[in-house]
């Protein structure tokens, strides 16, 4: 069986899990080294899932002539330029999302991806989950005719620590940007316009640090269909992860995941448990399934389902909500792109 | 048992609707008189149902000393004149719902029942279906603490006749303003401001009537909730009506109900019957309940629960959606508000 | 319209209940005598239904020549004798379950059906409920292929009073004899033997009065299939009425029906309201429609779907069970057959 | 981190499983050699898994002194004999189910474990499923009072190759063994006595093969629940797993798990996916967890949760089923137990 060697960038929350996966998960996949500037964490992750070597300089990982491939895990703002780094080390390249919030970094990012002719799939794991998946073979296969009306409900368990809300980008850039992929994959045309209403209702610190934690997006898509995200940061019953989406011929629809079927019917009601919890757990399989098309486009010589464009427009999104909220108007996407977009496509 | 005379104004399918639920539903109401400009009508539903005596003009209706209250069935722009002479004959009076798409029609109507000191409810019956009544209910107990986001799916199974759709006030107002009245009476708030999003996506003719077919309406109310109204003239499957309200504490919502609970497990899928198919099926209770409500509010003297600042409420938010899409921008009601809504609460 | 002229035998529970169906929700039918031993119940039910007459004495209704249908709602004790008196006035019969707990009583009251030529109904009413109606049909049109294994879930809110536990025949007679008429109904095929595994859970008081509270019966049908009933006198969480039937090409089942379709979800579990609690809102919808079959049955001169056999067989299938149960050993039904079955198909 | 090194014996489909969750997901386990009477079999397997070693006789994987515990895959009839060779070996025992249709070997086998004082797990791994923990977590914890009626629904999609079939022991033991062992699971009681109902109604050929295809198997418990096992060899949508468990005050079901929660609502009406199809795909995660607590009652000294006599009682119970269908009675399990049971418990 060919085996790609993998680098990982990043020891944090999301770098584990990925080393976790590649490791106990993905046979095709080789991780030789993991790097972090906490070393200890580095090495504490290649021990717990049997990788040979832990750096602190992920230069060390790009210099590295095994290497063949490397998964970006580390903090935000480091994205873009590891990238650029990358793909002039020859490196095919997984990106967490966001590539970066500067437009103008993440189209530096994609050029050099593009001139050295390296692979790039970037983060958007819902993709790969069984359940949107279903309802996307729904639409392509003509189950529903045309779509008219898309409606994603994404909500969170509890709003992150107020630190990270700081340095997050904000609600629309930070977690709505899930949801702003996940509308392009499953309507498959580009949005045009948005426009948000949102509040704080949650937390007034979220509030005080110039961010909202309730929101309601209108995205009005070039083909003429329209949707709606709903956010909140605290659905006190877990995970609210859903998408609905109306067609000429019918609806398709998911309902959240739940951690059993067992239902407890009493004198009082007829009850449940809640769903799955979070991400970790919801998106346990769609996290092995992103890596493992990854590799295998390595292997196979193909192209990942999801590109730089994929990773550069829902940060376009993002910025237009969040000039649609500040200035309470609809806001067009052109409006804010300071970029060329079209190149590449 | 205490009975209410009742005269019925307009024998078309809704007066038919509420003469039957009269006559065979509510023990404490008399159906004496029916009216309809077409004699036969009147003739035919009262011969159904046993009513004594139809009428061509309602002024008989009006002007005979037995007759206690009146149910106004006739068609839109004759409701808020025939409000006012109702109101003027000192009959208690039931109204389809809207009132008058023209806000000073409205006012007048208004002040004459205020005048006149006779009870006058709306025709919202969809306050009083079992589904929302338990979603309000979970609302008003608490259950699900602060409402944050509300959520209402508003779809039928089919556009109404093109020649209707022309002189209907447009979907906005033929359509969600029921969704408006639901949305008041779930949160329990005005609504501040409105941004409606909106396309002809089922039938060119409907766009060529000036109209639209499809929408997503953002609505912002006074206390902070923002909620989303998603509106299809065409949901193939038949009239799919939910909502869902997410709170700081939890979450109510509903799913359409069906005319069996029958499944049926095959070696393609597991199906089951699609939901009750309109609006006559669907709320057949919530018509028997509002009727009941009314007669009992007559008997006991007490104000009914739908007023008519309920009657007015949504069409200020309809004619707001409207300017909204026209304009492409969001909307505050007061904008639209031509006369002085304070003195009616 | 044509009417039926019908006096009703009975003001308890369920005569009160068919009265108010027949005053209020069945225009075919004329309700013009009520009688019951108890002059004041007869009494106080046609005055709440409009029914001119209320008579101590159900001779009255029989020689009253304007009369041409009975429903006879007596206790059960009285219904053979009643049957066989109607039929030999010359009136069409409407009888609640079980027509006897005698079988030589009920082939008495069957012989006097055909031998004067009226028609037979027996209160079956679960037949003419949606959900039922609509796996019936699945089974009917081959959509789950040749039935193999039937499961019926029945079982009540509340077991009854210990008086009533003592007259009522023991649960397979008085409980379950719907449950062997669901099974006819549903496989179309009689019932060959039963095994009945029982025992007293809820209320040590039943098994002093010599009956069962909690049973599993399993049926063999002639045509080869295998069947369960589950019977429970106390499912806290109401009354629970479930089918499922598994065939060579699917299987089609239903589940309990709600009060609304209003779901909570807290941070605690997703819950919905309990089923509707008992026969009276459970079937309120079947009490209708057999009722309203009946009417129409004397109308159009047809055949009632639910025949004096099918009155006969469920009683057959109880003795059996008790037999069974007795002896601990299956029990072919011709075991306790003391009549001529056939004669009567 | 302590790991266990592991011989596997066997390597057709159940053995390659637990080998690629021992090398995939067991970071505590440490697979060294796998044989099969097929050499090729377990070289095939073991290049798959990186196990080191493939041999043909399990002997040597007994004698090698690094190997600390076994798992016992092999086919039916050598189950009991290998259980003694490994415990004699002083090797820890996986085995899977049934030890033997012999009660005698079992007997046999369960004394040898106990002299050696090695641990011996027998691989009823639906014990170790989500949906019917959480089940046995609501009985345990009192949710439902006391149970009274147990109901496994368990029907497989396909009957097996009629090969199979003639040596399988018959579907009571082959395949109704996992469901006595999830009736005593839930229950936490000894059954008493069963009753069998049963036909060839999906394959004649089985019937030919002195066996049969859909049976009702009525249990009565020592604490006086009485339960019901529906079984089918062939449910044409999916592989159907379902219990249900009604008490004093509450029920616990579940449902079938689904490869995702999409739903499709058409004209013709609203439809999801199939359930999972088999075993190996609705069991994965009781798989891993019966292996995983296996590897860890070895590392931690304590006992497995499934024992010996956990393997012995389904098999008397299958016997006591097939002498029920035999002769059509209830069948008491002391009637068909040869051996001393209360010794091993």
């Amino acid at each position: 069986m060919k085996k790609i060697n993998i680098g990982i960038i990043g020891a944090g929350r999301i770098g584990k899990l990925h080393a976790g996966n590649l490791s106990m998960r993905i046979p095709e996949a080789n991780p030789l080294i993991i790097s972090d500037i906490f070393l200890e964490a580095a090495e504490k992750c290649a021990a717990e899932y049997n990788i040979p070597q832990a750096v602190r300089d992920y230069k060390e990982i790009l210099s590295n002539p095994e290497i063949e491939a490397v998964l970006i895990c580390s903090s935000t703002d480091t994205h873009a330029q590891i990238i650029i780094e990358a793909a002039e080390a020859g490196k095919d390249i997984f990106c967490e999302k966001p590539i970066s919030h500067d437009l103008k970094l993440i189209d530096e990012a994609l050029e050099a991806v593009k001139k050295n002719g390296v692979k790039l799939q970037v983060g958007f794991n819902r993709r790969f989950d069984p359940d949107y998946r279903r309802v996307r073979k729904y639409i392509k296969d003509g189950e529903i005719g045309d779509p008219h009306i898309l409606k994603i409900t994404s909500r969170d368990p509890e709003p992150p620590p107020i630190e990270y809300v700081k340095v997050s980008g904000g609600m629309f850039m930070d977690m709505t940007i899930h949801d702003f992929d996940m509308a392009r994959f499953l309507i498959d045309s580009e949005v045009d316009e948005v426009y948000a209403a949102a509040g704080v209702m949650i937390d007034p610190e979220i509030g005080r640090a110039g961010d909202v934690d309730t929101a309601l997006i209108t995205l009005k898509f070039k083909n003429g269909v329209i949707g709606i995200i709903d956010n909140s940061r605290k659905s006190v019953f877990g995970y609210d992860q859903r998408v609905e989406v109306l067609g000429s011929a019918g609806m398709a629809d998911t309902s959240n995941e739940r951690p059993n079927t067992a239902r407890l019917s009493t004198a009082e009601s007829i009850s449940e448990d809640l769903p799955l919890n979070f991400f970790i757990e919801r998106y346990t399989e769609s996290y092995i399934n992103e890596i493992k098309e990854f590799i295998l486009s390595i292997i196979n010589d193909t192209s990942p389902s999801v590109t730089g464009i994929d990773g550069r427009m829902p940060v376009l999104m993002g910025k237009a909500a969040k000039l649609s909220y500040a200035e309470n108007r609809p806001v067009k996407l052109s409006e804010v792109d300071e970029g060329v977009t079209a190149s590449f496509r």
